[in-house]
Formats: structure tokens, C-alpha cells, sequence
């Protein structure tokens, strides 16, 4: 499927999801001259989105809660992560969604963070998996890839026709990506290739990607260079799976480990050296993290509520009833409305070229800290 | 001054503001295209105001940091709270400033808002006089008062010339004033009157008040009745200050004590009954809270990081090299920036007709607490 | 093994258990006199503890990590509890260890304490485990049954040869099990038997008990029921697991289906009536945890500790060179000596006969808290 | 009055106060056989005090609220501290109180502890100008004096008739007292004496002080000497008030201004240099001090609860029916139990040799945070 087409299917999409609502959006902007309280959205943050994002978040919505949200208990318990997600999310658009052309969406970074909410409302363990594919390889390969690669590789990527993931981390440095040890320099054998060497961890989706957006130091410049595994020979490239995590079950996790791996010199970003290369794709993932969180805690609020409104214990009295459950219920709400409110000023911002990676920093963190914070209080007691 | 020349005048001020902001304010937007963190607002909420909203913020910082700051010490060690403070604002158009028509100014809620966040980065006790006469008594008045009563009062009130108050609580009923004792009768001896008799209590601004906005019981009833001080024989209202608090000491805070208070029955609200009326009034003081928190704990913040910077401790290390430092105001910073887009946010929403009172809840109480909060934490000790 | 025998026996693990201290108590208690600091003990809990009692927690330390920590990884992954630990529990004497007589050890509540803060040191679920057998139903049928019934099922119970739980929670009934539905009556058909019916839920070890310790409603009244499963015909008695747990997934947990299951009346306590009786036994229990959680706390704050030495970032400096790491263990540190302080206090009152409800309670709570958060905190980031 | 003869007199009093307390603390005693619950100690630290700790507790209690507690409002309200206050604590016997000798009365570091506790259960302030005099400068003496300055100066500041300060806080040199610039160098003209130079600020009682232990470096190192202010020259020693605080106002602070200030030789410490001389008398002040912060916390828990079970709102319920008020209390109550056991082991474990710094640290630090905390919380509003 071609650009021009992929976004003639998107439109298509949110025409058909417009024609849907009718008596959902509609009703609900009407319903807002009533002004009534929606403890789904304590303020109101979707007056601040667009007729287009309120259509992708449906869209968004719809596809999480019906094709994800039945998987995620057997994949958690399991540690099984189903690639064919990639592929279906590739199939709606929603991957490397803000990327104009090479058959992505082109939306607006307010409708990516939506989308993001929208899978992270189901598991932070699916988001992670998105994430790795939108914002860290395919921002990577938008951002700093020749044009040749973007061609070559975006389309596949967008359409989750081939996977991908990024590797920065190293198990000697986690928090000082600066001191990597792994490095390239020119291929012993190949011409036109570099060898790299060394090993990255805790790299989501490395056991199944096809391409790797790997940091390393040719010259002691740290370099991007997207390796191709099927262009690797025997040996040089391995992806163990890291198992038996205690969180983030739902995604694969592994490792990414090169001895001599060689990669095309054109397969490495031309101009980005130093940090700022893997940061401007991890700025990129965390803002959608920040939006991201914000879902996961709106789903526990959803689930803590029902159950708080349902279980009844002492005299009938239903959990709710309760000062000390309901201010639990009221905190999170609270953190939720201004975290969705905060991601949506940046996401603004940065389609305006106005954000600067210390906001981004600041949202993230406060965000996930927030959603920790309440996803562990909302755990109400069997009582 | 009738309310067309005031209006002129505000429009002056703001013509004015904004001449004199090319510097400044022309500067800010166009550095926003180089997009730099500002400190002073992280998330950049300015980017959300209007030229009008800007200028309207500027005008209220000069006169606040100007005219206010020098007096906030003596005000606070003294308990002393000058009147004259009211005057000055009325003459800027600062109060009942988004009242259209009746000699006020007319303006947005956000601009409102800004103004109350300016007083407060001064003092929380000045920022409580002006509420009382902008949230409590002009509001109420303007929303439940007969025509007769807004243009008698409202104008003179907006220019600081009249003072007014708001008596709800009593000293039995405090969370729940919907069980006040404060009774309202047909007067028995004057015609056309109503007798009120009852106590309130912790009421800002009631001993310097001219004008008196108290809820009482008619019939079992709560209704408005707004009493006037040189209308009230000898010993029918008393008005007693008092003292030796130990916060908001730059505010005068008082009590209502009636005794067969004569008020003209042209004097109550016609229609309101019931908690509406009050908790109308309060909403509206509540969301100015909701701001000025914000504009005292960006002062907080401000403090602290130029003691951080300048005070230097242990090798000549300034304070805000130690990561525990950093990170109170890294904390106190994002809950800013968060309290005040959360509040930009409800006050568009007002003036859309879409705010409701579950919203105003929300943010004054997220606000007020993260306020405390951080002013307390950034209390750096001496070191 | 008679009651003198075992009596006898504990006495020799403890002489054993002090003849191999010279260098290690000994030690510890002359290094007091130079007093210094231990971060294992920053408030030298120890000093109030007995040669008994530490002579217990070094025996029940070495059985722990010998024993139990080589364990724990697969039982907790693979939610597969041995009951052999039980068997292995009994036959050192840590089992109803507070008890007299009955072929229980007779210690102290301190040294009981002791032990509990041993298991959990490993694994909160091995705790759970061995809660349920020593506080549940061996207290309550100490404190509350026959005597034939104490000299029949203590020393088996004591020796982890006959496993028990106890049924007090149903799935309608939490944290309320004063409505509980489950009921005795008169059994149908077997003279001097009655027949219980009802669903008791989240019962550790349910599904490997021999004994079930069931509260039931007689006559309204809720009374302390003994079920022993092999005299339970097939059908009236079902203990299935409770499966896919994310927490305390080294104990098995399961539940108590009876349809009209019979129980010989001498099996039924025959003078505690009401939640005197199951809040006894929990109470027992609750204070065993105020002591196991401070284990759990320690555990974690050695495991940061090591891990923020020797982990190193940013020109090479071990983690716990940051002033944030170091504000996470002190914090967690003081928690956990606070914790064990109050802990070795009630146990002590307990065993004075001064102990009440209200000291549990509070200890449970705020240790299980502390515990809990710190942690949280404590899992570092791979930095 | 002589050593022996002040031994004698609280020898007297502790009798006496025994003799008062047969209703009291022997009907307390025979409670605990009883054993019930008591929200003022729930813990039951009394357990652990002697039968002296528990009279001279009684009697400083009796002090504290019969002849301190009258005076406090107007003492903050004015920032006006009455010297006579030390006069009275000397009469008593609790100044310097665990010192052997020397006229003071040589009790437990538990009791000065209890005597701190309750003396700062009614103020701070009056907590602060006590520990000034008997933990910093009795100390140092004490510690490290010789024996003709011991012999002269203890009874009478123990006595309360000669005030001292201790003067290490530096205008520039707060946390990091080891960079101070205050200098001591041989008198350029008087044989015997050292001139010293420099300001201490954040002094306690240094306005109303007669002694003054002041840390100078002497030829780079850290040395205590004791000014008289009877013996220094107009214009060489200068102590100014600092006013206007906003905390500690029943408290006087002020600065010690030095200009070649003379000290005879023999008031200089001979031994002792460096820090640990200032660290050890702050030691036993911020041993103090944790008992001390309990003592407020009491009292704040003691009004809250008071104030909570009075005060009602909504249909007569008193405000502590409801689940938000009851943890505000339960929080404090937790945290002054702990706090309390944790400030008793320290302290007998100094009495045993067996205290290190490290573990006054960690209670000060807690014990502090803990009760500004709960003193914060327990700000129940007017409701």
C-alpha cells in the first residue's frame, strides 16, 4: 500500500468512525452545553481535541478494547508477546502515526499520545511494545536516516510488516548511555561495511525484530546504525530473550548481542553523533509514556470505581460509601485529569515547535510517577 | 467614573501594558520559537493566553511587586491589613473584573484568574481581601441581585470605594452551613424590613466592611441579604476583629454579630434559595484560589532557587548542587506547572459554559495542597 | 516425639546454636562495648533480646537461608509451594513455638517473633505459610478447643505432620466476616455430628490441609469448628487453589467449599463464641507479621544496599554516592529498626499479659506499610 | 546549695512526687494488669521507665503544665522569653540534669529525656532555650572543661543563675560549621588571654547569657572556649536579638558578636579539637530533641482528638465519626508511639556505652519530620 493510499485508509477510517458517532461525540459535545461531570474526564480534557483526534481515539479505543484487551491476561500470565499485535496496529495506521509520508498517518501529536493512552489503558507491557516500533526505531530512521532507508524501511515498519527495536542500554551502563562500550569501526572483510561489537539489554521486542537501531562508537563518536538480521551472518548477531520479568509481562524483552556484526555503511545515520541522537527518539517515546500512563491509571480509576460501587460490606453499605476509599478514588482522579491535560500541552507545543525536552522530562516523570503512585493505591482490599 | 469610561480606562491600561511590552512580551512569544525552558513557567501556559490576558498579567505584576510587595512585612508582623489596598485595585480595574457592565472590566475568567495569582504571589492574605469583594459579595450580588442593588452597589464596589464581605459560616457551622442558626423575620417594627439576628464568624474583611452579604434562614430558608453598615441602628451590628492569628496575618478577618438587624426587604435576592446561592459565590472565589496558589507557590519556588544558587555550603558547592535540593523544586516546579494549566483549563471551560462545580472542587483542593506542600518543602533549612 | 522429648530437643539446638556463637554472638555483644554502628540493626534491637532469643534467630536464620532462600525463585514462579517446609519447620520447633506443652517449644513471643522475621526475611509467602499453621489453627486450638482435641492435634500440628488452615473469610464477607453465611446445624442424619455448609475463600494452604480450622454460625452465633479432611466423605469437603496470583505466589492459597459436611460435636469449641474467637487467632497472627514484614524490609534494604555499592554510573561512582539512593535507604533503614522496636516492645507486654488489640493493630499496620513502600522504593533503577 | 544538699532536694522531690501518686501512677501501674488500651501511650512505653523516670515525669510535668503552659501564648505572641523560666528549671533540679555532681542531679538519660518531652509539650521554644543550656553548654563543660571551670560554673548554671549559649552557626557557615572563620589568637595585649573575633548567629539565649561557649579555630583548629560577659569590655562582645520569626518565637535568638573579644586561657578547653567537641554537645541535644518532638506531637494529638470528639458537623456527628479525621489521628498516634520507644533505646543504650552517633542521627531526623508532620496534619480545619 503506497502513502497516498495508506492515508486515503486513514481518512477513510475516521469518516467511518465520524459516521459512527453520532450519537456518542455528538451527543457528548452536547451534552457538554449541559455541562455535567464526567468522572472519565474530570476536566475536560477532550474539549481540547479535534473532531480528527476524537476520531483516532475512538478508533483507537475500539481496537484496544476488542482485539487487545482479550489477549492480555494469557500473555501476561505468560510471558507471550503476539507479534501479529504490530501487524494489526500497523493495519489502522496507528504506527509511526506522526510521520508525514512513507505510508504513515501524519497525525497530529495529540492523536498519537491518544492512541498511545488508548493501548496503554489495556497494558503498559503492549505500549512498550508500540512504543519501540513508533517512537524509538521509526522516529530514528524519519529523524537521522538517509533517505534511502526511509524509503526502504518506513513503509514496512508502519504497516508492522517488519519489526523493530532499539538498542542503547548496555548491562555496565543503564542511566550513562555515554559510556557504552560497544563500538563499530570499519568491517575487517567487507567493504562498505562496518563490524560492530558489543552487547545491549532490557531491549524490548529484540527477540523478534528484524531491524535493530543499535547506538554505538565508531572513533569514539557515538553513531546510529540500523542492523538488518537478515543480513547477518551466523554468529554475529544473537536476541536471547530475557523471561521471567515481574513486570511488563506482556512485551518481549532481551538482548541484542554483536560480535563482528556487520552493517552497510549506508545503514548508518549520516550526520547525528552523540547523544542527541537516541535522545531525540527516547524524547519522542516518553512523551507518548506520558500520555500513556495517564490510560493505565484511567483503567485502574474505571475498575477500582465499579468494584468500589459493587462490593458491599458492614450493613450493606456499598465500598464506596467510604471516606478513606473515596479519597482514594478522588487523588487519582485528580492526577489522572491534570497528567492528560499536561501531555496534551506539550504534544500541542511540540507540533508548534515549541517544546523543549525539559517539559517532556517533566511529564514523564511526574505522570508515571503518578500513575504508580495510583494504580498501587486503587488496590482496594477484598475488605 | 460611569462603567463606559471605566472600560475606557481598562482598555487604556491594557493599550499601555501592551506598548510597553515589545521588549518583553514580543520577546517572550518570539523566543518561543527557539523554544528555551523558562523556568518561570515550564510548560509554557503563557503560550495559552490571550495578548489581552498577557497584558492584563502584567499590569497586575507591576502593581502587586510594586505597590503591594513593599507592604506585605509590616502587614503580616502587624496584623494590619489596609483598606486602602482595595481602592487601588477598584481604581485598576482589578475587582469583579470579569462582571460585564456595572464599572467593571469585563475581562475573560483566565484573566481573572491571572490578576488573583498575581495578588497571591505577594500574600495569601491580600489575595483573600480581594476575593471576598470580587468572588463573594460582587459576584453574588451581580448574579442574585435585583437590578436596583447592582447598580446601586456594584460600581462603587468595583472601584474599591465601597467594602464589602460575605457572611456564610458560623461558629457552630463550619463544613455544613446549611445548618446555620442566623435567622432573617419580618421586622416588628419597621415596615418593608427584615430583622436579621445570628452570628458569623471568621469572616475576612467584616470589620472594615460597608456592605455586608449574609445568609440567613427566612421561613426555614436560605436567602441573600445584603446589609448596609450606615443603615444599621446602634447595636443592631457589631463587627469585632479578630486577632493574633498565626497565617494569613496580612488579611483582616472578623465576625457579624446581628441583632434584629433591620435590612430593606429591596435588599435580599429576590429568587436564589438554598445553598445555590452561597456555593455559587464560593465556586467562583474557589477557582481564583485555585490560581493564586499557584502564583504563591511560584514565589516559593523562585526564593528557593536563588537562595539554592547563591548560598553555598561545603567546598563552595551552591545548595543547588545536592540532588535532594533539586529535587524539591524539580517537585515543586511540575506542580506549578500542572495547578496552572489545570486551572487555564476550568476557566476557559467556565466561559464556554462548560466548567462545573465538581471541576472547582478539583483543582482547589489539588492546588491548595500541592501549594502547602511545596511551600513548606522548599523551606530550605540554613544549611 | 513426646512434649519432654521435644522440649529437650529445642533445648539442644539452642545449646548447639550458642556453642557455635562464640565468635559470632559473643563477638557481637563485646563489639557493643566499643558500640559501634551496625546498619543491620541500626538501634541494636538486639541488646533487648535474650541469649535464648538470638540463639533462636541464628537457628531459624540458617534454616531460612540454607533452606528456604535456595527455594523461593521457583516456588514463586511456578506458584508451587512444598509442604515438606512445613514438616521441616516442625522438626526444629518452630511451630506454634509460643505454646506450652503439647510438644511446642514454649518460647518466648519475642523469639516466636524472631523466627516469623526469619521466613519473611526469604519470602513472605514461606511466612504465610507457616502463620497460618502456628497463629491460626494452632493458637485457636489452644486458646479454644477440648482438651482431648489439643492433646490429639497439637503435636502433629507442632511437628508439621498433619498440615491446617483456617476458614474465616467467604466472597461476600472480607473484611466483615461477622456476616458470614456459612452455618452448622444439627447433622441430618449422624448423631453427635453437625453438618456445615457454606464457602470460606483466599485460605492459605487450603488445598494441602489436613485440618480446617471453620468459623460457622450456630444458632446466629458464631462459633470455632475443627474439620478433619479424612473423615470428610467424598463430596462434602472441596479445597481448590486459587491460581495465577501476582502476589505471595510461594504460598498456596485456595478455598473451603462444604456441603453439609460433617464435624463430630467434640470438635467444635466449646465456650468461645463470636469474632472473639477467629480475631484471637488473627491477632496472633498480626503480631507475627509486625515482626516478619520488618524481615521482608531488611531483606530488601541489603539487596539495594549491595547493589547501589557496586553498581557504578556516571564516571564511575557507585550509586550510593547519590544523595537521592541514600535518602531511600535511610529512610527505609529507620522504618525498619523503628518497626522492630515496637514489634520486640508488644511481644514483650504480650507475654506480661499487658498486651491489647489496639497495640497489634497498630504495629500490624504501620510495619506492613512501611515494608511495603519501602520496597518500592528501594527497587533502584538499573540507572 | 551545695551538690549534696541539691541531690538531697530532688531526692526529696522524687519522693515526694511518689508519695502524691498512689491514685495515679500506682493505679496506672495496676491498670496495666488489666490491660487496656491507652490512647496517650499506646504503646505502653511506661513499661519501660523506672519508678524514679515515672516521678521526676510527673513532676516536670506538673512544671510544664502548671507553671509553663499559662505563659506560652503570650511568650509567642510577643517573642518575649522570661529568663526566670531557667531559674525555676534550676530550682527543680531538670537543668543539666544527667550530669554526676557538680550540683546536678545525675539521673537517667531517659529521664532528661522525659523531662525534654515535657517541657516541650507545651513549646519549642521553651524546649530550645532548656537544651541550649543544659545540653550545650553544661556538656561541653562538663565533657571537656577543667575541672576549676566545672567546679565554678556548673552549679550555677545548673542552678539557672548564670544563662549560656553555645555559639557555632556562622552567618556563612550553617551545615558545614568546620569552615567557620571565627578566629582565637594570643590577646595582643593581655598576658593569659586569647582575643577572639568573629560572629555566631542563630544563637539561642545569646541576648540573655552570662557564658558562652564559643568554637573558634585557634592556629587552624577547632577549640571551645567559655566567655564571661562580665569579664569582656565594652565593645568586644556584642549580642544582639534576632526578631520577628515565625517559629520559636517563645524562644530568644540572637547573635554573638565578637571584636578581640578576651578569654583567660584557662577558659579554653584544654584537650579536645575539631568537631567532635561541638558534635558531641549537639549530640545530647538532638538526643533531647527526639524525645522533645514527641512531647509536641502529644500535644497536638491531645487537642486534635479533644477538638474532634467536641466539635460536630452534619446532623450532630463529631468530626471524629468520620474515616479522614480518625487516620489524621491514627497516623500521629502511630508515629508519637514509635518515636517514643525508639528516643528511650537510645537513650538507655547511652547510659550502657552502647549509643553511637549514627543513632541519634536517625531518631532526630525521624523523630523531627514525624512531628511536623503530624503536628501539620493534625490542623484539623474548622469543618
Amino acid at each position: 500500500m503506497n502513502a497516498a493510499l495508506r492515508r486515503s485508509t486513514l481518512r477513510s477510517t475516521l469518516r467511518a468512525a465520524l459516521a459512527r458517532r453520532p450519537a456518542d461525540v455528538a451527543g457528548r459535545r452536547s451534552a457538554h452545553s449541559a455541562a455535567s461531570f464526567k468522572w472519565t474526564d474530570p476536566l475536560d480534557a477532550e474539549s481540547l481535541y479535534t473532531a480528527d483526534e476524537l476520531a483516532i481515539q475512538d478508533t483507537a479505543r475500539r481496537y484496544c478494547q476488542e482485539q487487545l484487551a482479550p489477549r492480555v491476561l494469557e500473555a501476561y500470565r505468560n510471558e507471550a508477546y503476539d507479534p501479529e499485535i504490530l501487524r494489526e496496529m500497523g493495519s489502522l495506521g496507528l504506527l509511526g502515526a506522526t510521520i508525514q509520508g512513507y505510508g504513515c498517518a501524519g497525525v497530529s501529536t495529540v492523536a498519537s499520545g491518544l492512541i498511545t493512552k488508548e493501548v496503554e489503558r489495556v497494558d503498559s507491557g503492549f505500549r512498550s511494545g508500540m512504543s519501540v516500533q513508533s517512537s524509538l526505531i521509526m522516529t530514528g530512521i524519519h529523524e537521522f536516516g538517509s533517505e534511502e532507508l526511509k524509503q526502504r524501511l518506513l513503509p514496512q515498519l508502519a504497516q508492522g510488516k517488519l519489526l523493530g527495536c532499539f538498542g542503547l542500554t548496555e548491562p555496565n551502563h543503564g542511566s550513562d548511555p555515554g559510556s557504552m562500550e560497544t563500538v563499530a569501526r570499519p568491517h575487517p572483510t567487507k567493504k562498505g561495511f562496518y563490524a560492530l561489537s558489543g552487547t545491549k539489554t532490557w531491549i524490548t521486542n529484540s527477540p523478534i525484530s528484524d531491524a535493530f537501531l543499535v547506538w554505538a562508537k565508531l572513533d569514539g563518536k557515538i553513531r546510529g546504525f540500523v542492523l538488518e538480521r537478515d543480513q547477518c551472518p551466523e554468529g554475529t548477531l544473537r536476541t536471547p530473550a530475557i523471561k521471567n520479568k515481574t513486570a511488563l509481562r506482556a512485551s518481549i524483552t532481551g538482548m541484542i548481542q554483536m560480535d563482528n556484526c556487520p552493517v552497510p555503511e549506508t545503514n548508518m545515520f549520516p550526520e547525528v553523533t552523540g547523544l542527541v541522537g537516541p535522545f531525540t527518539c527516547l524524547n519522542s517515546a516518553r512523551l507518548g509514556i506520558a500520555f500513556g500512563t495517564m490510560g493505565a491509571l484511567e483503567d485502574c480509576i474505571s475498575r477500582a470505581r465499579e468494584y468500589a460501587l459493587e462490593r458491599k460490606q458492614f450493613k450493606g453499605n456499598p465500598l464506596a460509601k467510604y471516606q478513606l476509599v473515596q479519597k482514594k478514588l478522588a487523588d487519582a482522579a485528580t492526577d489522572a485529569a491534570y497528567g492528560t491535560l499536561a501531555a496534551v500541552q506539550v504534544a500541542r507545543l511540540k507540533d508548534e515547535g515549541k517544546a523543549v525536552p525539559e517539559m517532556i522530562s517533566m511529564i514523564k516523570r511526574q505522570n508515571c510517577d503518578r500513575a504508580l503512585a495510583g494504580s498501587r493505591t486503587l488496590q482496594l482490599t477484598l475488605w
